[in-house]
């Protein structure tokens, strides 16, 4: 009986320096580097950030395709044609007892992450797949680090919200009634009609934008900046933090 | 006209492996390390983390007294005394144009950090010291990790609160309405209200508790084996995560 065993490794928000020393020795170990590969451009991203750890003679590269969409009837069979990619490369493998996998993606595994969808279809057709998750840093803690931005203090509540199905402009009012900080997530397509709506609210002053932070096409905009963002859809991987008026930050 | 750099690093939830390669080498770089010191035990587990990374020979390490209350008479000009001990100890410094100091502290310095505070002191005081964060894993990525536990995915809302100021039961149901997630932060003292709350809810099954996550202490409770917690307080390192009756996990 062979043991087989997956590990989702978040490689965190964008600097290759902020991957943990845990993720990165996971990575060095495994005999399959597994990316999922989207329109996104998140395939190359979170390769991108691991590359310089990974050993091509020894290791080997597996793009794992997968559908930008909403639509469930194309991304079930996505997701069970990857399960079923990953487990047939690692029963493959033969002449060794424990054959080891990663698949590598953007800030947590369980935050938004892809590997939730394949981690059910994986086990439900593989369950002597063994799953393990290392924990990255978050792409909403790193742009507020490059913000300097606190995101919640003493009794502050934090809401974070996938923002392209946020907006309802009364909703975003009641949220930021009940909550001193709001982390709106891939917000690059909805951005024009959020901006509009914390300008309305006049909450643009104690509100940041980031896209793709720590990498080279890093854009942050806080405060007043934002108004330049106002007409512009932006990329997915981008995020808004707003502060309540009269919250610390 | 001296550099003076003091930087924030979090060293991640408790698993030493969990901190970043940046945070890792700003801690190396340094030639101060600041440890708050409080009854809540956060000092010597951030040291603990940081400990073997340490050159004590060639960096010094100061510990700053931060007390435990809620009481504004007494944290104020106690974040004040942190905020002047580092400016003191930096600015003491001879012999060389920059000084490098580093204030370590558990999970992610923006997110419910004590950071935050003596921030706020040293700018108003010290404006000559530059401010940097390194972002960490937080508590509540690496509990969910540990108990695969999903947080969100999709179009799923999450809401992050300190459990102590949150035990009115009418408000926990309509978050939990409005929520798919909800993670209850420091949730240890009023842990036996929460767990009623939740079992009368009929939420037990899909919930987890997590306290000192990755530390030789760690102890993880997941859906019924919650109820041997009922009656117990537990340590203020320990927080709750809640998924809404139908939302996947």
């Amino acid at each position: 009986m062979k043991n087989y065993t997956l590990t989702a490794v978040g490689v965190g928000p964008g600097d290759p320096e902020l991957i943990t020393l845990k993720g990165l020795r996971t990575i060095q170990e495994a005999d399959f580097i597994f990316v999922p590969r989207s329109q996104d451009g998140e395939k190359s991203l979170a390769l991108r950030i691991a590359k310089e750890w990974i050993d091509h003679d020894r290791q080997q590269i597996v793009e794992l395709l997968l559908p930008m969409t909403r639509n469930a009837d194309r991304l079930v069979p996505a997701w069970q044609g990857a399960a079923q990619q990953i487990a047939e490369q690692m029963q493959a493998v033969t002449g060794t007892e424990t054959v080891k996998g990663v698949y590598l993606l953007l800030g947590d595994p369980l935050l938004y992450g892809t590997f939730t969808y394949i981690w059910a279809a994986l086990a439900e057709a593989y369950p002597e797949i063994t799953i393990e998750i290392i924990p990255g840093v978050t792409s909403f803690a790193a742009s507020a680090a490059q913000g300097q931005f606190v995101l919640g203090s003493t009794s502050e509540r934090v809401a974070i919200l996938p923002a392209s199905y946020e907006t309802d402009e009364t909703q975003l009012r009641q949220l930021l009634t009940d909550f001193d900080t709001i982390i709106l997530m891939k917000v690059g397509t909805v951005l024009p009609q959020i901006l509009d709506a914390l300008e309305e609210m006049d909450l643009l002053e104690s509100s940041m934008y980031a896209e793709r932070v720590g990498m080279p096409e890093e854009l942050v905009a806080i405060g007043a900046d934002l108004r330049a963002l106002k007409n512009q859809r932006r990329p997915y991987l981008s995020l808004l933090i707003t502060k309540q008026k009269g919250s610390q930050f």
